[in-house]
This record gives structure tokens, sequence and C-alpha cells, in this order.
């Protein structure tokens, strides 16, 4: 997964970087199966849609095996690090369900917006990386980019308390015209096992999922260890606190995971 | 748009036709202009999302002349005389709008399960024809069809009061996923313009809009004059009572509007 320059060249303008099939099938499917065993969990970190299906399980690399080996993942953390130059932290770690029929819309947002104002991050100097557990089609409610959004740093935006079950800092319409009409729209799609890595500016929304197909993805949003939070509002599980640099497992860690049949909790 | 007999027989397997780009773009223009007139209009027809941003206007074609007209098309009312083998009265007739952003999700349904049940339709010897008025795209909440759901009749269903403004016979979930599993799951999309005929059994959702573009469609719901509805109880401009045949106009009947410019109100 070293980037090469023209990888590189292509995050700058866009925002975005897309690598359909990056993990195998076996190592998606041991994940999805460590997903519904976090879904299952009556924790604070997991977090349900007004209908009661899950929608976020928070930190779930802190309490369970699967998920603390993909949160030190080399397929996920090396890109990172090569593009924001130096050793990252874990800032938050979101396993988002999506459910069929029931998962609902993220509103327009840009991540960079909310670890400013709530965590008082100092620089956009973070970044999301993104799993497929599910294959991600146009009919379960696929992420959308707006391509070249991240360029112009932290929009304003409204504190939406009420659309969902997660406050969420949105921006507005007459934005969202705006940048659309320049960077036009993309919703990346493709199997299991892809991975979607995204600038913490890049402006995004996920409409409800209404088709019969479950659609989880895993998030981990890293950020350069010099570029830590310095406000401590939200739960520790929410926007971490511990700073310690990851240090990459071995490429197959999962695949080890995958031979033995099973996750492991 | 007279069918061929492979086209009838596609019709027959999936449940649905698609012709990009049936009508011109200065046609499709004229007509979009309509919409916009008829969404300001303060009328009973006129519903709106909880939003307050139009959701459907019925029966444009009995107050505005460019939607008559529509009504009447050749290009809308042939392929479907073909298909139902006769005659054909309108019985509904909806400017769908699924506003930017605003536009709220239709449930899974089957149309000809509200004929059925609420207007006493005898027989599913009717069809929807609709004309995109925007241009759709995998953005801004295009209609989700599951191929081959039409042929097996009317399928249990629980009226839902509150998802959104409109009252709607829906299906449950278990049998959504047994039909996509079986038949899949197709989004038709394309130009302003384009016209999509199916079946009053194919089962059909939307989802929400979150998209910065809106996206008007206008639906014909044409009935063999036989085959009429036998109660009457939802509103004469929700399920119509005149079951006069509708005699085609001209080819160029809109093009005449939309060469003087504008929209005939």
């Amino acid at each position: 997964m070293r980037l090469s320059q023209e990888q590189i060249d292509r995050f700058d303008t866009e925002g975005y970087l897309f690598f359909p099939g990056a993990f195998s099938t076996d190592e998606a499917r041991v994940l999805k199966q460590a997903a519904e065993d976090v879904y299952r969990l009556e924790r604070d970190e997991v977090w349900r849609e007004k209908s009661g299906a899950a929608r976020t399980a928070f930190a779930a690399h802190t309490y369970n095996e699967t998920f603390r080996r993909l949160g030190a993942h080399p397929r996920l953390l090396e890109p990172v690090m090569q593009l924001l130059d130096g050793p990252v932290y874990m800032h938050q770690y979101k396993v988002n369900a999506k459910a069929a029929f029931d998962g609902d819309v993220w509103q327009w947002h840009q991540d960079y917006g909310t670890w400013a104002r709530d965590d008082l991050m100092p620089e956009p100097r973070a970044m999301n990386i993104a799993l497929f557990l599910d294959e991600v089609t146009e009919f379960n409610g696929p992420l959308m980019f707006i391509p070249k959004s991240h360029r112009e740093g932290v929009y304003e935006a409204g504190h939406d308390l009420a659309t969902t079950s997660y406050p969420l800092w949105t921006l507005d319409k007459a934005k969202i015209t705006e940048l659309a009409e320049r960077g036009g729209m993309v919703a990346p799609k493709g199997p299991a096992g892809s991975v979607l890595l995204f600038h913490c500016n890049l402006v995004h929304a996920s409409p409800p999922n209404i088709s019969p197909w479950s659609r989880t993805i895993v998030y981990l949003s890293l950020c350069h260890v010099e570029n830590h939070i310095r406000r401590f509002k939200r739960a520790e599980w929410i926007a971490h606190r511990d700073f310690t640099p990851i240090e990459p497992l071995s490429d197959d860690c999962l695949a080890a995971l995958a031979r033995a049949g099973q996750a492991a909790e």
C-alpha cells in the first residue's frame, strides 16, 4: 500500500483515494463477524438508531481483538503515515452499521469541523481510512463525497442535534450546492474488503439505507501524534486521549484469524 | 414508441422498460417550468413534505395546460395502450418533486396494492409510465425496482401512515429481502426527458434525496377503461372517476409550447 507520487497528487487534488478489494474476502468476513459480535453488546460505545438497530460501535479496537488488530493494520496505517508524514495515533474508531432498511442518513459534514470545534485538534493533520465489511452498492447508502471540497479549510456549520441519534456539525444547503456545482459528486462502490481514504476536510454524507442489504464500514480516524487534541470534552471512547504512536502489526495479522475460521473477541 | 416483440417480452419478464431521452431537452424544460408553476399553487392537490417542500402535485393535467397535453401525449399513451391492449383512462396523475435536500423516502410498495385495496380496481390491468423532468442520477433519490417482482400478484402490506406525509400500503422487510435476493435491484438513471414504464405490481421504492439536485418525475397511471375503479373512497383528484378513453394528441403538442418558449398554464 505504498502510495505512488501520482496517487499522492490525486489525493491532494480530489481529497480521496479508493482501493477496491485491498483486503481479501476472508479478512472482510472475519471482521464482519466481529462487527456482529460488538453490535450485540450492551455498552455505552454502541449507539443505536431511533429504530433500535445498531448505528455505530465506537472504540471497538479497545474491547475486541479482531478490531484491535485492524486498528494497527499496516495496509491502513502506512498510507496514512505516508500522507501525514510521521507517526499517528488513533483519534476515533467507528464501526458504522447502516443497517438494512433502518440505517439512517449522515448529513453533509466535514470530520475535521467536529474535531476542531469539539476537541480542539490544532490542524487538519489527520485523516480517515475506511474499510468496507459489506459490498457497497448504489442501493445500500454509499458514502457520497464532493471532490475538491477539502481545499478551503473548515466551513461554517450548524450543530444538528435532531435529525439522527448522533449529534453532528452539518453544512448548510447553499454551501453544499456551491461545492457540488464546482466539484461534482462521487460515491465509491466496491466489494467487501475495499479501502477508502479521505481528507478530514472532505465534505461527505450518506443517505439512508432502504435496501435489504446491510452496509458495514469501519472508519479509522488517524491523527499525527504532534497534532493531538487539546480539549477533552467528548467521551474518551469518542475522542481518544492516548496519543502513543501506533506500531503497525504484520500484514497477515487478520489472515491468521481468518485461517482459524473465526473472529477473536 | 411502438414496442417491438422483444420489448414486450422483456416487459413481461422484468416488469419495466426504460427509454432514455424519449423526450427532447426542450420538451422536458417546458414541463419542468410547468412543475414549478404548479408547486407554487396553494391547492388541495399539492402535497408537501413535513419540511414544507413540495412532494406531489396530483391531477396537474386538470388545471395546467402543459400537463394536460402531456396527459394525452402519444409517446406515453401508445405503448401503454399496446401493452394493455385497448383504450385507457387516467387513473392517477402525479408530478413528484423529490426536492433537493428535502425529498423524502417512498417505502417499498406496489401501486396496484393501493388501487385494489383503496379503489377496488378489479385487475392489475393498469400501468405507470413516468417521465423524468430532471436528470436522475445515483445521488438524487432514483426510483429503485425489484425486477420480476410483478409476477405473483399483490403481496400483503401494512398501511404506513407515519413515515411520510403520504399514506401508503408498504411491504414488510422479509418479503422485500426474499424478492431482492431473487430478482436483484435496478435504479434506471438518465437525462431529463427519459421515460420509464413499469407494471403496476412491480415492487419499488425511492430513497430520500440528500443531494443539491432536485429530481422531478411525472407519473401517469393509466388503466384499461373496462377495468375502472369501483369504489370512490379517495379524493377524486387522487383516484379519478372520469373513465372516458383518452384520445392521443399529436406528437408535437409539447414541442409547439417549447418553441413558443414557455409553459402554458
